[in-house]
Protein backbone atom coordinates (compact mmCIF):
# COMPACT_ATOMS: atom_id res chain seq x y z
CA UNK A 1 0.00 0.00 0.00
CA UNK A 2 1.36 3.21 -0.72
CA UNK A 3 -0.78 5.62 2.28
CA UNK A 4 1.00 5.21 5.69
CA UNK A 5 -1.17 2.76 7.54
CA UNK A 6 -2.95 5.07 10.01
CA UNK A 7 -4.50 6.49 7.26
CA UNK A 8 -5.15 3.39 5.40
CA UNK A 9 -7.03 1.65 8.35
CA UNK A 10 -9.15 5.10 8.29
CA UNK A 11 -9.66 4.90 4.50
CA UNK A 12 -11.17 0.91 4.90
CA UNK A 13 -13.42 1.97 8.01
CA UNK A 14 -14.95 4.64 6.31
CA UNK A 15 -15.45 2.35 3.15
CA UNK A 16 -17.86 0.11 5.29
CA UNK A 17 -20.70 2.68 5.64
CA UNK A 18 -22.98 3.13 3.43
CA UNK A 19 -22.99 5.27 -0.01
CA UNK A 20 -19.06 5.75 0.89
CA UNK A 21 -16.65 3.85 -1.77
CA UNK A 22 -12.66 4.09 -1.66
CA UNK A 23 -12.35 7.56 -3.41
CA UNK A 24 -14.88 9.25 -0.86
CA UNK A 25 -13.66 7.39 1.73
CA UNK A 26 -9.93 8.99 0.82
CA UNK A 27 -11.06 12.30 0.31
CA UNK A 28 -12.68 12.24 4.26
CA UNK A 29 -9.93 10.38 5.51
CA UNK A 30 -7.63 13.20 4.68
CA UNK A 31 -9.84 15.98 5.65
CA UNK A 32 -10.43 14.32 9.11
CA UNK A 33 -6.33 14.93 9.27
CA UNK A 34 -6.53 19.14 8.87
CA UNK A 35 -9.63 18.51 11.47
CA UNK A 36 -9.35 19.93 15.03
CA UNK A 37 -8.66 17.17 16.95
CA UNK A 38 -10.88 17.51 19.71
CA UNK A 39 -13.59 17.06 16.81
CA UNK A 40 -11.75 14.17 15.67
CA UNK A 41 -11.70 12.54 19.03
CA UNK A 42 -15.29 13.50 19.47
CA UNK A 43 -16.31 12.07 16.63
CA UNK A 44 -14.54 8.62 17.84
CA UNK A 45 -16.08 8.58 21.21
CA UNK A 46 -19.58 9.31 19.61
CA UNK A 47 -19.27 6.58 17.62
CA UNK A 48 -18.36 3.88 20.48
CA UNK A 49 -20.91 5.36 22.64
CA UNK A 50 -23.55 5.27 20.62
CA UNK A 51 -23.26 1.51 19.62
CA UNK A 52 -22.63 0.77 23.34
CA UNK A 53 -25.03 2.84 25.24
CA UNK A 54 -28.28 2.69 22.99
CA UNK A 55 -30.26 0.01 23.55
CA UNK A 56 -33.81 -0.90 22.53
CA UNK A 57 -36.84 0.43 24.49
CA UNK A 58 -38.81 -2.43 26.32
CA UNK A 59 -42.01 -1.09 25.27
CA UNK A 60 -42.01 1.00 22.22
CA UNK A 61 -38.86 -0.86 20.91
CA UNK A 62 -37.55 2.76 20.13
CA UNK A 63 -33.79 3.37 20.31
CA UNK A 64 -32.45 5.17 23.73
CA UNK A 65 -30.31 5.71 26.40
CA UNK A 66 -33.22 5.01 29.10
CA UNK A 67 -35.53 2.53 29.62
CA UNK A 68 -38.40 2.80 29.34
CA UNK A 69 -37.96 5.53 26.62
CA UNK A 70 -38.75 9.14 27.28
CA UNK A 71 -41.85 8.66 25.20
CA UNK A 72 -43.16 5.70 26.94
CA UNK A 73 -42.50 7.19 29.97
CA UNK A 74 -44.24 10.65 29.49
CA UNK A 75 -47.98 10.05 31.53
CA UNK A 76 -48.95 13.24 29.18
CA UNK A 77 -49.32 10.34 26.37
CA UNK A 78 -52.53 8.59 25.80
CA UNK A 79 -51.10 4.80 25.91
CA UNK A 80 -54.71 3.41 24.52
CA UNK A 81 -53.70 4.31 20.70
CA UNK A 82 -50.49 3.09 19.01
CA UNK A 83 -48.67 4.18 16.51
CA UNK A 84 -46.66 1.22 14.20
CA UNK A 85 -43.84 2.48 12.36
CA UNK A 86 -41.74 0.82 10.33
CA UNK A 87 -38.16 2.66 11.62
CA UNK A 88 -36.86 5.05 14.54
CA UNK A 89 -36.44 7.74 11.94
CA UNK A 90 -40.46 7.46 11.16
CA UNK A 91 -41.11 8.04 14.55
CA UNK A 92 -39.04 10.91 14.21
CA UNK A 93 -40.86 11.97 11.57
CA UNK A 94 -44.02 11.79 13.52
CA UNK A 95 -42.80 13.54 16.47
CA UNK A 96 -42.36 16.27 14.01
CA UNK A 97 -45.69 17.18 12.89
CA UNK A 98 -46.36 17.38 17.01
CA UNK A 99 -50.28 16.29 16.19
CA UNK A 100 -50.05 13.02 17.24
CA UNK A 101 -50.12 12.56 21.19
CA UNK A 102 -50.43 8.50 21.75
CA UNK A 103 -47.85 5.84 22.20
CA UNK A 104 -45.53 4.46 19.39
CA UNK A 105 -44.31 1.09 18.39
CA UNK A 106 -41.38 0.36 15.66
CA UNK A 107 -41.34 -2.43 14.16
CA UNK A 108 -37.88 -2.60 12.93
CA UNK A 109 -38.17 -3.16 9.47
CA UNK A 110 -40.94 -4.41 7.13
CA UNK A 111 -42.12 -7.65 5.84
CA UNK A 112 -40.79 -8.62 2.94
CA UNK A 113 -40.81 -12.38 1.37
CA UNK A 114 -38.42 -10.97 -1.39
CA UNK A 115 -35.57 -10.36 1.31
CA UNK A 116 -36.65 -13.31 3.78
CA UNK A 117 -38.08 -10.95 6.30
CA UNK A 118 -40.98 -12.34 7.89
CA UNK A 119 -43.50 -11.79 10.64
CA UNK A 120 -40.56 -13.63 13.23
CA UNK A 121 -37.65 -11.18 12.17
CA UNK A 122 -39.36 -7.62 13.26
CA UNK A 123 -40.73 -6.49 16.36
CA UNK A 124 -44.13 -7.81 15.89
CA UNK A 125 -44.47 -10.28 18.75
CA UNK A 126 -43.46 -7.10 20.77
CA UNK A 127 -46.26 -5.52 19.45
CA UNK A 128 -48.92 -8.73 19.83
CA UNK A 129 -47.43 -8.50 23.76
CA UNK A 130 -48.25 -4.80 24.24
CA UNK A 131 -52.03 -5.85 22.84
CA UNK A 132 -52.48 -8.27 25.28
CA UNK A 133 -51.02 -6.56 28.07
CA UNK A 134 -52.46 -2.76 27.85
CA UNK A 135 -55.71 -1.15 27.48
CA UNK A 136 -55.01 -0.36 23.53
CA UNK A 137 -58.30 0.58 21.74
CA UNK A 138 -56.35 2.15 18.09
CA UNK A 139 -53.77 0.95 16.45
CA UNK A 140 -52.38 3.71 13.77
CA UNK A 141 -50.43 1.53 11.09
CA UNK A 142 -47.73 4.33 9.38
CA UNK A 143 -46.02 1.92 7.49
CA UNK A 144 -44.21 3.22 4.12
CA UNK A 145 -47.07 3.83 1.56
CA UNK A 146 -44.58 1.21 -0.51
CA UNK A 147 -45.13 -2.93 -1.25
CA UNK A 148 -43.52 -3.70 1.86
CA UNK A 149 -45.31 -1.44 4.09
CA UNK A 150 -48.16 -2.40 2.61
CA UNK A 151 -48.20 -5.86 3.05
CA UNK A 152 -46.83 -5.38 6.68
CA UNK A 153 -49.98 -3.23 7.44
CA UNK A 154 -52.44 -5.59 6.12
CA UNK A 155 -50.44 -8.57 8.03
CA UNK A 156 -51.16 -6.61 11.46
CA UNK A 157 -54.52 -5.78 10.54
CA UNK A 158 -55.64 -9.27 10.32
CA UNK A 159 -53.71 -9.97 13.14
CA UNK A 160 -54.86 -7.36 15.92
CA UNK A 161 -59.01 -7.93 14.38
CA UNK A 162 -59.67 -10.63 16.86
CA UNK A 163 -58.52 -8.46 19.45
CA UNK A 164 -61.28 -6.21 19.08
CA UNK A 165 -59.04 -3.15 18.21
CA UNK A 166 -59.26 -0.49 15.89
CA UNK A 167 -56.85 -0.44 13.20
CA UNK A 168 -56.19 2.70 10.89
CA UNK A 169 -54.42 3.29 8.31
CA UNK A 170 -52.37 6.30 7.52
CA UNK A 171 -53.86 7.92 4.03
CA UNK A 172 -52.50 7.80 0.44
CA UNK A 173 -52.95 10.89 -1.58
CA UNK A 174 -51.25 14.16 -3.00
CA UNK A 175 -48.05 15.32 -1.05
CA UNK A 176 -48.44 19.21 0.12
CA UNK A 177 -46.83 21.09 -1.75
CA UNK A 178 -46.93 18.58 -4.61
CA UNK A 179 -48.37 19.10 -8.82
CA UNK A 180 -51.35 17.33 -9.82
CA UNK A 181 -49.79 17.22 -13.23
CA UNK A 182 -46.69 14.91 -12.12
CA UNK A 183 -48.18 12.82 -9.21
CA UNK A 184 -48.01 9.29 -10.50
CA UNK A 185 -50.90 6.97 -11.50
CA UNK A 186 -51.30 5.06 -8.33
CA UNK A 187 -51.09 7.55 -6.15
CA UNK A 188 -53.84 9.67 -8.34
CA UNK A 189 -55.43 6.89 -7.42
CA UNK A 190 -55.29 6.79 -4.17
CA UNK A 191 -56.21 10.74 -3.71
CA UNK A 192 -59.30 9.89 -5.41
CA UNK A 193 -60.69 6.97 -3.25
CA UNK A 194 -59.90 8.96 -0.35
CA UNK A 195 -61.71 12.15 -1.26
CA UNK A 196 -63.46 14.03 1.46
CA UNK A 197 -66.49 16.24 1.93
CA UNK A 198 -65.63 20.09 2.01
CA UNK B 1 -34.07 17.38 20.42
CA UNK B 2 -35.94 13.72 19.50
CA UNK B 3 -32.76 11.98 19.35
CA UNK B 4 -31.20 10.14 22.00
CA UNK B 5 -28.01 11.98 22.87
CA UNK B 6 -25.48 9.11 22.17
CA UNK B 7 -27.19 8.98 18.70
CA UNK B 8 -27.60 13.05 18.17
CA UNK B 9 -23.75 13.67 19.17
CA UNK B 10 -22.82 10.78 16.72
CA UNK B 11 -25.35 12.82 13.83
CA UNK B 12 -23.53 16.10 14.90
CA UNK B 13 -20.05 14.52 14.35
CA UNK B 14 -20.74 12.85 11.22
CA UNK B 15 -22.15 16.47 9.71
CA UNK B 16 -18.74 18.44 10.44
CA UNK B 17 -17.20 15.99 7.70
CA UNK B 18 -17.58 17.28 4.30
CA UNK B 19 -20.21 16.70 2.28
CA UNK B 20 -22.45 15.48 4.49
CA UNK B 21 -25.49 16.94 5.55
CA UNK B 22 -27.82 16.64 8.66
CA UNK B 23 -29.94 13.81 6.31
CA UNK B 24 -27.38 11.69 5.29
CA UNK B 25 -25.32 11.87 8.91
CA UNK B 26 -28.69 10.62 10.09
CA UNK B 27 -28.69 7.80 7.63
CA UNK B 28 -25.21 7.11 8.80
CA UNK B 29 -25.25 7.07 12.56
CA UNK B 30 -28.25 4.63 12.10
CA UNK B 31 -26.33 2.50 10.10
CA UNK B 32 -23.88 2.56 12.62
CA UNK B 33 -26.12 1.29 15.38
CA UNK B 34 -26.70 -2.39 13.35
CA UNK B 35 -22.59 -2.66 12.12
CA UNK B 36 -20.82 -4.96 14.28
CA UNK B 37 -19.01 -3.84 17.54
CA UNK B 38 -15.70 -4.91 16.65
CA UNK B 39 -16.00 -2.56 13.45
CA UNK B 40 -17.60 0.50 14.86
CA UNK B 41 -14.50 0.28 17.31
CA UNK B 42 -12.18 -0.12 14.43
CA UNK B 43 -13.64 3.28 12.66
CA UNK B 44 -13.54 4.66 16.24
CA UNK B 45 -9.95 3.87 16.96
CA UNK B 46 -8.65 4.78 13.11
CA UNK B 47 -10.18 8.08 13.69
CA UNK B 48 -8.33 8.98 16.88
CA UNK B 49 -5.02 7.11 15.34
CA UNK B 50 -4.61 8.61 12.29
CA UNK B 51 -4.87 11.96 13.92
CA UNK B 52 -2.59 11.39 16.43
CA UNK B 53 -0.09 9.10 14.83
CA UNK B 54 0.40 10.97 11.21
CA UNK B 55 2.76 13.32 10.92
CA UNK B 56 4.56 15.46 7.86
CA UNK B 57 8.24 13.75 6.38
CA UNK B 58 10.83 16.14 7.33
CA UNK B 59 12.22 15.98 3.81
CA UNK B 60 9.52 15.53 1.78
CA UNK B 61 6.35 16.64 3.57
CA UNK B 62 4.42 14.39 2.77
CA UNK B 63 2.24 12.67 5.92
CA UNK B 64 3.87 9.79 7.25
CA UNK B 65 3.78 7.60 10.25
CA UNK B 66 7.71 7.12 10.17
CA UNK B 67 10.27 10.35 9.58
CA UNK B 68 11.82 10.83 7.17
CA UNK B 69 8.86 8.30 5.21
CA UNK B 70 9.44 5.55 3.16
CA UNK B 71 9.70 7.12 -0.06
CA UNK B 72 12.64 9.50 1.32
CA UNK B 73 13.95 6.44 3.21
CA UNK B 74 14.30 4.34 -0.03
CA UNK B 75 17.77 4.54 -1.42
CA UNK B 76 16.94 2.73 -4.75
CA UNK B 77 15.30 6.12 -5.63
CA UNK B 78 16.68 9.14 -7.22
CA UNK B 79 17.15 12.49 -4.74
CA UNK B 80 18.29 14.58 -7.94
CA UNK B 81 15.37 14.95 -9.53
CA UNK B 82 12.14 16.07 -7.24
CA UNK B 83 8.16 16.04 -7.95
CA UNK B 84 5.97 18.42 -6.68
CA UNK B 85 2.98 17.97 -5.96
CA UNK B 86 0.00 20.03 -4.57
CA UNK B 87 -1.82 16.77 -2.24
CA UNK B 88 -0.58 13.50 -0.54
CA UNK B 89 -3.07 12.45 -3.04
CA UNK B 90 -1.37 13.44 -5.77
CA UNK B 91 1.99 11.57 -4.79
CA UNK B 92 -0.29 8.47 -4.34
CA UNK B 93 -1.33 9.23 -8.18
CA UNK B 94 2.13 9.61 -9.49
CA UNK B 95 2.97 6.17 -7.50
CA UNK B 96 0.31 4.18 -8.93
CA UNK B 97 2.06 5.14 -12.47
CA UNK B 98 5.36 3.17 -11.81
CA UNK B 99 7.04 5.44 -14.14
CA UNK B 100 8.60 7.90 -11.63
CA UNK B 101 12.08 6.63 -9.51
CA UNK B 102 12.91 10.31 -8.54
CA UNK B 103 11.98 12.45 -5.09
CA UNK B 104 8.54 14.20 -4.28
CA UNK B 105 7.73 17.64 -2.02
CA UNK B 106 4.62 18.39 -1.34
CA UNK B 107 2.90 21.22 -0.80
CA UNK B 108 -0.28 21.07 0.72
CA UNK B 109 -1.79 23.66 -1.46
CA UNK B 110 -1.36 26.04 -4.09
CA UNK B 111 -1.06 29.73 -4.08
CA UNK B 112 -4.48 30.96 -4.77
CA UNK B 113 -4.54 35.06 -4.00
CA UNK B 114 -7.96 34.98 -3.72
CA UNK B 115 -8.30 32.45 -0.64
CA UNK B 116 -5.31 34.57 0.56
CA UNK B 117 -3.27 31.86 0.19
CA UNK B 118 0.63 33.32 -0.48
CA UNK B 119 3.67 31.45 -0.98
CA UNK B 120 4.72 31.29 3.05
CA UNK B 121 1.15 29.16 3.58
CA UNK B 122 2.45 26.67 1.29
CA UNK B 123 5.74 24.24 2.00
CA UNK B 124 7.41 26.52 -0.21
CA UNK B 125 10.15 27.42 2.17
CA UNK B 126 10.88 23.73 3.02
CA UNK B 127 11.22 23.28 -0.79
CA UNK B 128 13.90 25.84 -0.86
CA UNK B 129 15.86 24.64 1.77
CA UNK B 130 15.74 21.42 0.34
CA UNK B 131 16.92 22.97 -3.40
CA UNK B 132 20.25 24.78 -1.01
CA UNK B 133 20.86 21.66 1.28
CA UNK B 134 20.41 18.50 -1.77
CA UNK B 135 21.47 17.69 -5.13
CA UNK B 136 18.90 18.35 -6.55
CA UNK B 137 19.27 18.00 -10.75
CA UNK B 138 15.98 18.44 -11.80
CA UNK B 139 12.44 19.56 -10.78
CA UNK B 140 8.97 18.43 -12.13
CA UNK B 141 6.36 20.63 -11.51
CA UNK B 142 2.89 18.31 -11.17
CA UNK B 143 0.93 20.70 -9.27
CA UNK B 144 -2.43 20.51 -11.14
CA UNK B 145 -3.71 21.81 -14.46
CA UNK B 146 -5.87 24.71 -12.99
CA UNK B 147 -5.46 28.36 -12.26
CA UNK B 148 -4.04 28.05 -8.64
CA UNK B 149 -2.00 25.17 -9.99
CA UNK B 150 -0.63 26.92 -13.31
CA UNK B 151 0.11 29.85 -11.11
CA UNK B 152 2.17 28.02 -8.36
CA UNK B 153 4.01 26.00 -10.96
CA UNK B 154 4.65 29.46 -12.67
CA UNK B 155 6.04 30.94 -9.29
CA UNK B 156 8.25 28.24 -8.43
CA UNK B 157 9.85 27.94 -12.20
CA UNK B 158 11.29 31.48 -11.45
CA UNK B 159 12.10 31.38 -7.89
CA UNK B 160 14.22 28.41 -8.84
CA UNK B 161 15.96 30.04 -12.06
CA UNK B 162 19.05 31.53 -9.78
CA UNK B 163 19.70 27.96 -8.91
CA UNK B 164 20.76 26.72 -12.14
CA UNK B 165 18.31 23.70 -11.93
CA UNK B 166 16.10 22.35 -14.75
CA UNK B 167 12.74 23.17 -14.39
CA UNK B 168 9.96 21.37 -16.11
CA UNK B 169 6.53 20.98 -15.78
CA UNK B 170 4.13 17.68 -16.75
CA UNK B 171 2.58 17.65 -20.13
CA UNK B 172 -1.38 19.32 -20.69
CA UNK B 173 -3.34 17.58 -23.43
CA UNK B 174 -6.13 15.13 -23.94
CA UNK B 175 -6.44 12.60 -21.62
CA UNK B 176 -6.24 9.11 -22.57
CA UNK B 177 -9.24 7.27 -23.64
CA UNK B 178 -10.63 10.70 -23.81
CA UNK B 179 -13.12 11.93 -26.82
CA UNK B 180 -11.25 14.72 -29.40
CA UNK B 181 -15.39 15.61 -29.45
CA UNK B 182 -15.74 16.76 -25.81
CA UNK B 183 -12.44 18.15 -24.91
CA UNK B 184 -12.74 21.67 -24.59
CA UNK B 185 -10.84 24.43 -26.21
CA UNK B 186 -8.31 25.12 -23.80
CA UNK B 187 -7.53 21.55 -23.48
CA UNK B 188 -7.49 20.73 -27.31
CA UNK B 189 -5.17 23.97 -27.50
CA UNK B 190 -2.73 22.51 -25.07
CA UNK B 191 -2.59 19.63 -27.15
CA UNK B 192 -2.02 21.04 -30.18
CA UNK B 193 1.01 23.03 -28.50
CA UNK B 194 2.81 20.37 -27.09
CA UNK B 195 2.49 17.88 -30.30
CA UNK B 196 4.67 15.70 -30.92
CA UNK B 197 6.80 14.34 -34.03
CA UNK B 198 5.83 10.27 -34.48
Amino acid sequence: MYYPEPIAKLIEGFTKLPGIGPKTATRLAFFVLKMEEEDVLDLGKALVNAKRDLLFCSQCQNITDTDPCYLCNDKARDASCICVVQEPKDLIAMERTREFQGAYHVLHGAISPMEGIGPEDIRLPELLKRLQDEQVQELILATNPNIEGEATAMYISRLVKPFGIRVTRIAHGLPVGGDLEYADEVTLTKALEGRREL
